[in-house]
Order: structure tokens, then sequence, then C-alpha cells
């Protein structure tokens, strides 16, 4: 990898379906939801770090600056931005573009979430170094995920045909929105469609250019920003609270400047925790997050993250989630996983405390 | 009432399958299971008091003395009878009835256990008023429960003939084992068959009598150690590990000894977490036993027992079982709630401390 990669890091979202685990507080990234000892933050820099060695910028908000610094004592903290409140993905990435850009015009970034998780980060750095040698022709570039299942919960791209030049890369003939468990079953037999993970690499110049194309304000205020620090706290506010996706990456895509490097790599972005068990355990298993020495289980499946040194017991119950916190307990079913966001909406009227 | 019905209150018993509310060094008896405010042992007091006034004798171990003591204020500490070793119900209440035969010809005891639920103390009180009537005629009277489903957890009598001047009080015909699921439905359909809740209403001389015929020495015993008590420890470990049922209900049912007075008072001994699910709440629906406010439900039913001021949310599951405490957390089905013993066995080799 030449020395001219740099990771962006967009550090956000709440993770509301993770509760009592990830905290309007303590965001789903801050967290250690895998077990491995490391949060998911430090999981996705670490999984990077062999591609950009210190060349890192992580945008988060100004909420989470001091626990994101504290986690990542590797990384020159003047690499770690910080939003003066939440404007969304194009805001956030934008931002590192038009940072790059000044200081480094043969720079090709490459945006990756810090809450998402990756089971084969070999796999995954081998397709990110593809996708940087599609960047460098201008293409904006996304990484495709093979689909292991009718997902219903991310979106699709549509692989068009391979790029003359770049073997293992094709252009995007579309992109499109989470679709429904039919819809989803049709993409997943047809072999020609990927999810789209939200991965992008292009040149910053590429990007911001796109981005100008049909938000020329929105591409100038963050060059601005850029040439101009000290503007950022004035101008941050005005910006568009818009995803990437559909603020380039789509209209890009119809106009034919999209590339996909497809690739299969344990990838999620752990929406849930049915999404958690799924990525971490076998079926019809039992996975422990945690000490598995402090759950004791008779015939019972799914998930269970004890909290310290309590211990769990849980018989006849499968599919279970159980999840233990100092101050709040879930106890559901990978199948109900979705509804913890109408157990955190009523916490929030009544004990905003422990939301 | 006639001040001569003194309440043996014996207050022993491990509670495993309550485990982790129950535990061996704070047994189910001493816990408020039913979020009355008030423990097992002092609803059993509060219950008796408005027949026995302060003529009480609870037996508990040496272990939880102090602890009874504690938890009743109103009862004289001479009248707290402590155990060297668990010796089973026999030699508890046996040495209870020796006390009162030196202290009142003239009493009648009633057996109580410290550690069951009955919902409808008024009409329990009733049924225990006639049962002293019919002791004072020198019979060994139980109390026999009209069943309300099929229990294959509960011994059963089999009533025989009204007692001729004793109206509501039958003869004993038998006395049967916990069945099979067959015959207890046999035994429900019949309707000449009541729970045997092990209430035992008798003179003290008449019991101890009837224990002498088939277990002199036990029953010299017990005698030797009212008129001495400095012998209680030398003697306690000599005695059999008997229950009253075998050593005196049963031979003395055989005998003619043994009368009933049938009763329905929303009994049950709360042998695991079905059971309290069971007595405390309407079918499908969810029971907390503690406080409301702390527990969140979205399509649930079943038994929650939150801790403190955690925050326990429960979504899609029916008839769970879920109990929370300081160092263990339980997650079960009233299904299943029978194996919680093999979790405590499980635990009592590698954790004993939490068990």
């Amino acid at each position: 990898m030449s020395d001219t990669f740099w990771a962006v890091v967009p550090a956000g979202g709440a993770g509301t379906r993770l509760w009592p685990l990830s905290r309007a507080g303590a965001p789903k990234f801050l967290h250690d939801l895998t077990g491995s000892g490391r949060t998911l933050l430090q999981e996705t820099v670490d999984r990077l770090a062999p591609l950009a060695a210190d060349r890192f910028l992580v945008v988060t908000g100004q909420a989470h600056l001091a626990a994101v610094t504290a986690q990542l004592p590797e990384i020159d903290p003047t690499r770690i931005l910080a939003e003066p409140s939440p404007r969304d993905s194009m805001a956030a990435i934008g931002l590192a573009a038009a940072v790059l850009e000044r200081r480094d015009p043969e720079a090709v970034l490459g945006a990756f979430a810090a809450d998402h998780v990756i089971t084969d980060p070999d796999t995954f750095r081998d397709r990110v170094r593809v996708a940087v040698e599609v960047a460098r022709a201008d293409w904006l570039v996304t990484l495709g995920i093979e689909p292991t299942y009718a997902a219903t919960g991310f979106g699709y791209l549509l692989l068009g045909d391979e790029l003359p030049g770049h073997p293992g890369a094709h252009a995007a003939a579309a992109f499109v929105e989470k679709p429904s468990a039919e819809v989803a079953a049709d993409y997943l037999a047809s072999g020609r469609y990927r999810w789209n993970a939200g991965m992008f690499v292009a040149r910053p110049t590429v990007l911001l250019d796109l981005l100008a194309v049909h938000h020329a304000e929105f591409a100038a205020a963050l060059r601005g920003i850029a040439a101009d620090p000290a503007t950022l706290p004035e101008v941050w506010p005005t910006l568009p609270r818009i995803a990437i996706d559909h603020a380039v990456a789509e209209p890009a895509g119809e106009a034919g400047r999209v590339a996909v490097v497809p690739g299969s790599f344990g990838w999620d972005d752990i929406g849930d925790f049915a999404s958690l068990a799924s990525i971490l355990g076998a079926p019809d298993t039992l996975t422990v997050v945690g000490n598995p020495a402090r759950v004791r289980a008779i015939d019972a499946t799914g998930l269970v993250v004890p909290h310290g040194d309590r211990t769990i017991a849980v018989i006849g119950l499968d599919d279970v989630v159980v999840v233990d916190t100092g101050d709040a307990l879930l106890v559901t079913t990978t199948a109900r996983a979705q509804d913890v966001k109408a157990i955190v909406a009523g916490l929030r009227e009544s004990d905003p405390g422990i939301t």
C-alpha cells in the first residue's frame, strides 16, 4: 500500500436498538460488543492500521471527543475532529475529505464507520487495496458485500459490467433502497446484488467535486472550513443533514461514476442484538459476550451478555437475548430484537438517565 | 378461640428451586416472595396472630436464629427455639409439642410451615378453629386443601366419612404419595381427595403418644429434652431425620386416629417460581414482585422480580421467569422452573458463595 491512503472513521450514531449496552452518552462504537477486549471503534482502527499506518482522521461528536481520544491513544489527537453537532455522514466524511484535499493532493481516502463488525479483516484489507487502485483512476468506489441471506435491513447495489483494466471491480448499475423480504430473496437468488455497507473509497477532490454537482454550496462550505478551521463553529450548523449515499453516491451512480469492488468478509452493521448474535455465533448455540464462566445454561440458545461478576442462569429458552448492565437488564428474543427501540423510546420519557 | 391454642411454626427448608432469591444462608421463609412487604415467615405469624395472640413457638436452625429473631420482634425470644442441626419436621414439631405438654396440659398446637402462602387468611383461620375443636377430642387433625388443579407435586388425602359431632370434619381414609399426572387427574375428578399441606393440629400429648407407638425412643427423647433443656445439644444429634407425615400421620391414619378438616383458602407451598407465578398472578399476565415501575414489558407474560433500582425490560416472551438479585440473575420459563435445582447443584460445585 502506498503511503497516500488515509482511513477516515466517522464515529457517530446512537445504536438505540443495542440498549442497554449502547447509551446516548456512550454509543455503540465505544463498546466491546464482540467480547474481543477491544471496542468497535478500536477494532475499526486496528483493522485499518495495516493499510493506513498513522494516517487516520476520526470524526466524532463533541460529546464523545474525550472518550474517543482516550480509546485511541495511538492516534495523534489533532487527527480526531470534533463535530459541534450531528450533521449526518456527508458532513463528517466531507469535512475529512476537504482537510485531506489541502494536505495531500495525491491522497486516497477510505471511509469506514466505527460501529461495524468484520470477521475476516485480511480479505477486507485485500478488497480495500483493490478499491484504492480503482479510486486513483477517479472513480468513487464502494465495497459491495456478498449477501449471505435475504436481508431487508440493508440497501443493495446492482453490479454492472467489470471495469476494463480493473479486474475484480465493476460499474455500479444502480443503488436500491432496503427491499421487502420477497424482493430481497430475488436479489439474493440473482447473484447480481451486493449489500451497500456505506464504505466509500475516493480521492478527496473526486468526492467533493461529485458533491458539488448537486450541492455546490455544501462542497464550498466544507472546503472553506478546511481553509480556515476557525470558521467551523459558525459554518457547521448551516450544513445539510444528509447521508453520503443520498448526497453523492446515488446521483454519481446514475452518472456512471461509481465503481463497486465486491467482497465477502463477514461484515455486519450490528443493527440489533439479533444481528450481533448472528455474526458472533452459529445457529442453535448460546453465545456469551464476556466471561463464559459467569453464564450457566440448560437447553438455551441465543446471546447472553453478562456484567461484571454477576452470575446469569438461563434455562429452556431458544434464541433468547439477555443483556445485563449495571443499571438495566434486557430479556428478549432475537425475533423481537427490533422492539428494543420501543422500550428505549418509553424510557426516554420517564427515565432518560438510563437511556 | 380459647387461650389454649399455640401456633408452632417450623422455619426450615432451603427452597433451592427458588434460587437466586432463596439461598442456603437466607432460605425462602426469610424473603418477601409475594411483594407484600412482609417475609413468608412474617406473613405466617401475621396470619396466625388473631388465633394465637402471643402463643407462638418458632423452631428454626441455629444458623437462622438471629435473622428469625430480628424479623419477629413481637415474639418473646425465649419462644424461638434453635435446632443445633437440621432434623426434619418430626423433630422440630415434636420438640415444640414436648415443651407445650409440660407447660400447658390443656394446650392444642397447630403446626404451620413458615414458607407457605395463603391468599385467603380469613377462611384459613375459620378452618383452623374447626380443627382445634376436633383436636380437643384427641384426634390428630390435618387441613386438607381442595385441589384447584391436578397437581403432581403434592401428596393427597382421601376423605372418609364425616365425624359424628364434628360437622365439616372427616375421617382420613388414606394418605397417598405424590401421584402421576393421570392419577392426579382422577383424584381431582373424584372430588374425594384433598392436598396434604402438612398442617397438623393436635393436643401435644396426643401427638407424642402417637409418635411413641412406632418410635418410642424418639418420643421419650423429645420429652427428655423438654424436661431438661440443657440436654438438647447432646440429644438432638441422635434424633431420627424423618418427616411428621411418615413418623406419625400415615401410621395414625391407618389406625383411624386422623381427622381431616377440608378447606379452600388459596394455599401453595411455593415449590418453585411456576407456583409463585400461579398463586400471585392470573394466567397470561405479567406479575411483578417488587416495584412495577422498574419493569418495562412488551408482549410478555410470567413473573419478573426486579432488584433495587435496576430497570428490567422484557419483550416478546410468554410464561417467562426473570429473577434479579445483586449477584445472580435467573432467566427461564414457568415450564422449566423445576430445573433451577440443577443450576444450583452445578453452582454448589464451583461457586458455593452464590448458592
